[in-house]
């Protein structure tokens, strides 16, 4: 605990963080989290919007062992789905769970991965979804959400915004992804 | 497994990851490595530069949990160090740490948690470092970095950078530090 902090009482503030940008990292950020906060015992759930349950990916692994609450809501597509009915039905169906969770008070932390897809593309009106959760968020819930181009309206309404720029990656090198580190 | 990635034979190819920047997430990207990474069986380490035994961490709790081995040689200091030969000297035995871990061929991933620290401010030298990773490192290996102010010869070294931009942030705003979220 950083000795450098005012002392002063802790309150119990849930924060919404925020993940974007082009560069890589921002969903292995909020994975980081969970890992934190799985060893401090928050109660937590994560909902990815994009990949789905076909996939094997080694933090499914992880969160299974860990007994993680975890749901894969996407069918593997955004912008190139071959059936956009289905791509944007799933993504209404998973922010329908995604306020179920919110709304029921069980969890610490939240993690709605790649949840900027749908509310960048329209799927979701991104000014209902924070009207909803500036209306329905415990006080006390971690929200973190990650993906590329967080709306705007995303950005005033959150606490913590970090975006992550690519310096240098390895696929302009020709390098393939790799298991246990991609994926 | 993303499929649009051009069917190859897969070579284990150990990355060089550094987050940087200086917005938050470096370390928690770092940590949701070593959760993906669990899940895969790979075989990891973590080298903490800055921060002490003193202080209770949730990823300490976390790592211990898991069985993943974990060292923090720091005294809680960087250029604040009321003692700056102690605390050089700790930073040159969590490199000489680092070189006994690098070198054994026992792990698949190897965090070095604000190494770059050490060597902005020259208490390690950048070039003697690179040099020794580039005749060291198993090929196998992923090297994951943090800190901000990465050297340009880190960045050089790297295959993978990743630097990290505060948009917003929450003690701007007057919250204090949330147990489980950042610490």
């Amino acid at each position: 605990m950083d000795k450098r902090v005012p002392a002063r009482k802790k309150e119990t503030r849930g924060l919404v963080i925020v993940y974007t940008g082009q560069g890589k990292g921002k969903t292995t950020a909020a994975f980081g989290l969970l890992f934190r906060g799985w060893g401090s015992g928050l109660r937590m759930c994560a909902i990815q919007f994009i990949k789905s349950e076909r996939g094997k990916w080694g933090e499914v692994a992880t969160a299974r062992k860990l007994g993680i609450e975890w749901h894969r809501v996407g069918d593997g597509f955004t912008w190139l789905s071959k059936d956009m009915d289905e791509t944007v039905a799933r993504a209404r169906h998973g922010w329908a769970l995604a306020q179920e969770k919110i709304a029921s008070g069980d969890y610490d932390l939240i993690l709605l991965d790649e949840f900027t897809y749908p509310l960048h593309y329209g799927w979701l009106e991104a000014g209902e979804v924070i009207a909803w959760l500036q209306a329905n968020k415990p006080a006390g819930l971690h929200l973190v959400i990650t993906g590329r181009n967080a709306p705007e309206a995303l950005v005033a309404y959150a606490d913590l915004v970090t975006e992550m720029q690519a310096v240098k990656h390895p696929f302009e090198q020709g390098i393939p992804t790799q298991p246990g580190i991609e994926y």
